[in-house]
């Protein structure tokens, strides 16, 4: 635990629950792809793999992004706002899905009329992707 | 207060402080430009006036992003995510200046061999940016 630099911990600013806000960016198309949680332990995880993983508020544990999926995000680049307590992190998406629910992104609802319609195509259903275990988001 | 359809923000998943996390992304570029937090009544703004409102939480009142460096934020769309905590605008960037600091992006920091590194320019200092007044983020 002690290969990642302090330097680098201590300019985030984490929240009360030891949490910074991720966004994540598709590298090609610049798509946002999801927003997710970072604890320290998942931003090192990230660092040291190459890959996102993530802490789930609603589990309460890490969790590498594709681990039951296999849609991974491979990590090319991570920025860090000006207050510290953000961080973009710039993927290549690998099976081009990001959400749970089978679209390309989770943000397939545009705000119109009022109301947030589905714009976007469910490219795999979920049934598809968590063929042999459930639990990911 | 009652133009706003309830279907809208009911589909909101509001967090424990009744806020939703927007993030804020340049149409022409898709570059991200800032997260923020918005209630019910900077959503209900931002949608009336078609202007980018945040909530500060920490100076807990809501804000209109430019009020005193006019570097306000056309939105011309809004997505919102699967668990419905997170919106993404899609804003015009007025002045090219996002960040109090002067920076396009509030994301002007990257990670590079442990630490995060500045790498994008100041365009205009803050004293240029709050001449008169001074206080927003």
């Amino acid at each position: 635990m002690q290969i990642v630099a302090n330097v680098l911990m201590e300019t985030i600013n984490w929240d009360s629950n030891g949490l910074v806000c991720a966004v994540v960016q598709e590298r090609h198309s610049l798509r946002i792809l999801m927003v997710a949680w970072m604890n320290a332990e998942a931003l090192q995880h990230t660092i040291e793999s190459g890959y996102a993983h993530y802490y789930s508020r609603s589990r309460r544990k890490l969790w590498m992004k594709g681990e039951q999926s296999g849609h991974r995000q491979k990590v090319f680049e991570m920025r860090l706002d000006c207050d510290g307590d953000a961080i973009v992190l710039l993927v290549e998406q690998l099976g081009d899905i990001a959400c749970h629910t089978g679209h390309a992104s989770c943000f397939y609802r545009i705000y119109q009329q009022q109301n947030w319609q589905i714009v976007d195509p469910i490219i795999k259903s979920e049934d598809e992707i968590y063929s042999s275990q459930s639990n990911e988001q």
